[in-house]
Parts: C-alpha cells; sequence; structure tokens
C-alpha cells in the first residue's frame, strides 16, 4: 500500500502528545484497520504550526485528536477543524471541564506540564533504575530497601510486572525460588506486608518455558519445561508463601497491566 | 483530611482502566488540588456494577471517567450520570467517533481488548525482558541482537531510557561509555543506524552525579562528579559518536518521554 494511502492520525499536543497517543492506540485496537500511520506533533506553540497539521490531516484524510492547553490554540484548531471539515477529538478537554464543574477549580492551562521535571518525575525514575538493578535477586541486601519484593518462579512474568510497576513509583525487587535454593533471611526481616508471591497454572507455565526453551534453541523436553519439575516449583512456591505469610496472586491468563492493578489495590488495602 | 473528603475520581472500565487513568493523571497536574482518590473498578460487565460506582460517585460528590465500548453498558452509565446529576467522561468515545465517522469502520465493541494477550503484547513483555538483562552492557554479544543500542556516560539516563523504549516493542541495549574502555567491535558491527549517543551540559550531569554519591552515602567531591572528568567523558564520547557515525541526541532538561518520542522519530526516518 501507497505510505500516502495510510488512515492518518496525527496528534497535535503542547507537551509529548503521550497520553493523547495512548487514547489513540486504545481506540485503534477495537477496529480492523489495515494500515495507519501516526504522527505526533509536539510542543506545539503557535497557531501557524496547528495551521500545518490540519492541512496535512485534510490533504489525507484523516483526523485529529490534540492535548491542548492554552485558550487560544485551542480555539484555533477548532476553527482550523471547521474551515477544512476535519474531525479534531479533543483528549482532555472534556475532562478539564469535568474537574471544573465537579471540584469548582481552575486550570493552570501551562503546556507541557505533563512530563514536568519533578518530584514525583524523578521517584519514578530512581524506581524503574531500582527495578533494573536488582532483578532477579542478584543482591539480597536490596530486600530491606524495596517497597515490593515479588516472589515466583522462573517465567512466572516477575521482570517485565517489576518493572511496570516501578513506572508508578514504586521500588520493586524481584527474586526467583528454586526448591534447591534455601530463601534469603531478609525475606522474613522484611515482613509479609512487603512481599507478593506469584503463581501460574502449571499447564500454562510448562507452555511458557518451552516455548522459551525454543527461542533459546534448545531442547523443549528439557526437565525445567516437564509437567513434573514445573508442578513441583510450584508447590514448593506455594508452601513458602504461606509460611511467610504474603499474599499470593494468580497470573494465569493475566496480561502484566492488569496484575499490576490487583497488587497496587493489595497494597493500598494494607 | 478525612478520607472520604477527598477529591474523588472513579474510573469504570470494561478492562483495566489504564487509558482513562492516563488521561485522569495528565489533567490532574493542570490543577492544585491538594488530596484525590482515583479508584478503579475494571472488567465491568454488568449495569448493577455500573449503578454500584455511580451511586458512590454522587455520595462522595466526585465525577466519573470510563471506557466502555458495549452499547447497553454505555447507554447505563449515561443513564445513571443524569439520574443522580453527576458527571461522565466518556474517555474513548468521541476518538471511536472519529474512526467512525473518518475511515468508514465499525468497531468490534469487545471489551476488554485493550490488553489482549496478542503478539503485540508479548513483543513488548520481550523486548522489556530483553532491556532489563541487556542493562549496562554486560554481555557485547548481545549488542548484535538488538533493534537499537543507546550510548552514554554513567547517569545520562540510558537505563530508564531504554525501558521506555522497550515498552513501546524495541528490543533496546545499553551500553556505557568510559574513557578507560575501548568499545566493543560489535559496535561497529551494527551499524550506525542502530546506534544513538546520548550527551548532556556538563553542568547538569556534575549536579546528578554529585546527588547519586549523596544518596549512596560517599563525599560528593569525588573525581566521578567533578566538572574536569564529566567534561573528559563528555567529549570521548562524542568523539567515539563521531567515528562510529551515530546520530547524537542531547537530553539537557529532557524528560525521559520527550528523549523516547525523539528517538523514535530518528528511528523512523532512517
Amino acid at each position: 500500500m501507497n505510505r500516502e494511502q495510510a488512515h492518518f492520525i496525527a496528534i497535535c499536543s503542547d507537551s509529548v502528545g503521550e497520553t493523547a497517543e495512548a487514547v489513540v492506540r486504545a481506540t485503534l485496537r477495537q477496529f480492523e484497520l489495515q494500515d495507519t500511520e501516526i504522527k505526533r506533533v509536539m510542543n506545539v506553540r503557535t497557531e501557524d504550526e496547528i495551521s500545518e497539521v490540519m492541512e496535512e490531516v485534510h490533504r489525507r484524510g484523516g483526523f485529529v485528536a490534540y492535548t491542548l492547553v492554552q485558550p487560544e490554540l485551542r480555539e484555533a484548531i477548532r476553527e482550523e477543524a471547521v474551515r477544512l471539515n476535519v474531525r479534531a477529538v479533543d483528549v482532555m478537554g472534556p475532562m478539564m471541564q469535568a474537574f471544573i464543574d465537579t471540584f469548582n477549580d481552575t486550570p493552570k492551562r501551562l503546556p507541557g506540564l505533563l512530563h514536568r521535571l519533578d518530584e514525583d518525575y524523578f521517584r519514578r525514575v530512581e524506581a524503574v533504575e531500582f527495578a533494573v538493578n536488582n532483578d532477579d535477586g542478584k543482591d539480597v541486601g536490596a530486600i530491606l530497601k524495596a517497597d515490593l519484593v515479588l516472589l515466583g518462579v522462573s517465567r512466572v512474568s516477575k521482570t517485565p510486572l517489576s518493572i511496570f510497576l516501578a513506572h508508578k513509583g514504586l521500588k520493586v525487587m524481584n527474586y526467583p525460588v528454586v526448591p534447591e535454593l534455601a530463601p534469603p533471611t531478609q525475606l522474613r526481616e522484611i515482613g509479609s506486608t512487603k512481599l507478593v508471591g506469584l503463581t501460574i497454572d502449571a499447564e500454562q507455565l510448562v507452555n511458557i518455558r518451552a516455548e522459551r526453551l525454543k527461542s533459546m534453541g534448545l531442547p523443549d523436553q528439557a526437565h525445567y519445561a516437564s509437567l513434573d519439575r514445573v508442578k513441583q516449583e510450584l508447590d514448593y512456591a506455594r508452601n513458602l508463601y504461606e509460611s511467610l505469610g504474603c499474599p499470593m496472586i494468580d497470573v494465569t491468563g493475566r496480561a502484566i497491566e492488569e496484575t499490576a492493578v490487583l497488587i497496587m489495590k493489595q497494597i493500598k488495602q494494607r
């Protein structure tokens, strides 16, 4: 297909356009469109920049999604949308209005606030670094510095879960459960409120491990991916969680994002 | 402040509510609200569940943001909003309508499609694992397997950038530039199109490193955080990028998300 013929969606933002793109992508999954092009235009500050985007959207028969907070730019994009008969979706406007109407507050209308280099931002960056450095329990001493320690056998999705939770600002460490290795004493020291044990359906784990072996060019009938071994590991893990008094979460059939939300809820309740 | 007095925002989703929460949080930054409570209600399937959320929102004087795709649930939440006089913000509706009107396509209206365990999902999970395992150039052999290699001196934000890009599905490796270490031959092998060199203002890096030393309980006047050493490292890095023919990106004053978008744009252009 010719590049110019792709379904064209422009994102026009006075910040980086991350929020608008998240909504576009979530919506895209509700359709079967084969070929799409998403173009981000960021740090928009002038009406000329808006006209330029809108002309391209018009020419290519697409639509635009925007996150703009300054009234004159919001007005400019609405006018261009009418003039060129192009659909323009206001991603943050209705939500801002709901805040104003519900809480009687006035917005700051400062562009680019979405990714300010604030305290919260640095906390999240630090948490991601912590999670990367403490993946797979490399340094048991770090257990005492963590906000949360995820326990689980190999391939139960500890790494991506740790990273996802780190993005929320939590210093997450993950520790691999292996029947042949005695768990470190630090796990008892930090107390069960900072622990979460992951489990999964044995057969699903067998499949995941077999895939993993294949992708590594190894025979997939190895002990590591056998049902007996997997069941033994999962039983051992469940007993360990019980003895540590830590809550258990079953990740079977759940996406990382979904499990992460469950974990965040548990933490809030503690 | 009493918990019940917090500014209450409910998120009501037939999936996990990740998209709606992203928009709520981006909007929140435009206001000065001191105390807010965001409650996610996910995997919503029935009108009763919707009534329950809406009653709580009404009681607590808040509003609701929703991502629902099934027509009967969308209708139910709109009716409850009118009945209880509660504001309900439809996060995906206007975007879905723009897709329908612009591309003449019909949505699937299948709930929970946002986080399907599809190919794209597994690719992203794999990319995150790759980035974690190949942080700080632990295994130079992996350079040849990467989609992108980030080069940079210590504390230039290689790790969080790698992870952020990995969430977009890119297998990113990062490699530390140190004047005393000869760069591995693999960097020349993969070719400049897969390389990005990071740089930063010397004084900003001095501050970042001094903070780092402090947080590690070390004296911040160390050689590592001296202006001379930092300048020497940055000069060495710039010369290396030039000899490798790889593009350079200045991260000074930029948030991770912002730098990531710049890198993604560069990759697309190549």
